[in-house]
């Protein structure tokens, strides 16, 4: 049972704006394709549209705090952490942090956290928040807060 | 039953890149985006999703030249022009020009096609070519070569 | 000396995702169109490049609640409020409504915060932070709490 | 001396559309994150900002031909093929094709094709297009056109 995952990625051209360094913006698009790939580990969807057993994730709340900027062809860590399972929701922590030569370097660039909730669709089509899928909780373990520092 | 549409639009912050300019991949949102427009204009929807009567317009083919750079509250506009009707799909022309007071400048600062296939969706969910619908056709006219130059 | 102000916006295919929404992440770029739009109507340059002058406003925190989905097409007021106005940094709230036929409906479907610190460039050409121009600082008004329903 | 490269990448939830594929966009930044991975396995920077050298390659045209829709969690495999050296600009090819179990299948799903001048800054700081760099042409060769398939 995972609490945490981490995926190594280059900071791309078009990521970039005109001061030079990652838009702020990016780092909500990362720390999703960070979920995704946790996701792809555990062998579990993310998302399905199967009728009859939709399963998605919308975000309640998406928080990021920026210490240091990320600029062009850097590698970055970013690692996932998860920080709160509730019945129908997670609340993921992410820290990016750059690599060199394979390392990771321990200064924490930029902190983000997101709260997804767990929906399916009702008769109608409407997304309503549903209970995690008991194979999913079961892949799922809170981190200790002393991992991120708290 | 227009052949051509306008909108004006200005370069966002986060559509530059590190070079100064507007991203070369954004010119195609502003593309897309105009299509949109124009077809808010004519009281149509450009996709619907309603059972039975699923229309979409998937890009079979996309290009742009670039001849001048867009920069940062830069306020462009983009004119659409219908180059070709066929019975399945349809090809416009876009044409970026700065305007400053109100008064759109004769340069073109950039000049994209997109080749768009109207579809609908079969009994099994599979996207499949379909006629564009008739209400659609007697909309779209087609632009005189001369108004894009050729 | 205002302290609010609003754009209203279409929501773009190209900002939707598969699960039919706006993304997450777009929210972000919004709020940013919004604080552009507001610099542009005070005739505020938010980012110069000048040397000797260069002034920028890197995010150290963004953060958004999410809690009504925003669709394809639907027009969008984003209001934008400031919270604080500190020697260095300025806090911006973000209000997301739906206007249709013209009216803004009470209803909020997501509210960001920004917290942007005003930056120059020393003499390395190493990011700074300083106090905001005054003749910034001249144009910001603190918006009431009770504007922003706190 | 490479005629060719190639990435290996997932598509992401954030490049879907509501279309349930990824946006016509979005291949022109896979396909602009190729070309700085080949530069990154070259070990040549592909955008310098250092004064007196600075080096850029602003697109002058870029078009791509969509055949197979692209979906969240695909794995693609994206192959650079230099189609053109020119004494100030470069055409590419690049390729999509799908990836399963590490195989890359034979189906081309898409097929862009992007040319690129090479600039410098003049004494007033405007790009002006440059021979490409000696040690950066040492380094490329063209592909033969049976590689691409003409």
């Amino acid at each position: 049972m995972p609490s945490e995952f981490r995926i190594t990625r280059t900071v791309e051209f078009s990521e970039t704006d005109m001061a030079g360094i990652m838009h702020f913006s990016n780092f909500f698009r990362w720390m999703e394709a960070c979920e995704a790939a946790f996701y792809r580990s555990l062998d579990l969807p993310l998302i399905s549209f199967v009728p009859g057993n939709v399963v998605g994730w919308p975000r309640v709340k998406a928080s990021c705090e920026y210490k240091v900027p990320l600029r062009f062809n850097e590698v970055i860590e970013v690692k996932l952490l998860i920080k709160e399972v509730r019945s129908k929701a997670v609340v993921y922590i992410f820290q990016f942090r750059k690599t060199e030569a394979g390392q990771t370097l321990p200064v924490i660039l930029a902190q983000g956290e997101i709260a997804a909730v767990c929906v399916t669709s009702d008769a109608q089509g409407k997304m309503v928040a549903q209970p995690i899928p008991a194979d999913v909780r079961a892949k799922l373990e809170v981190a200790p807060p002393a991992a991120y520092g708290e």
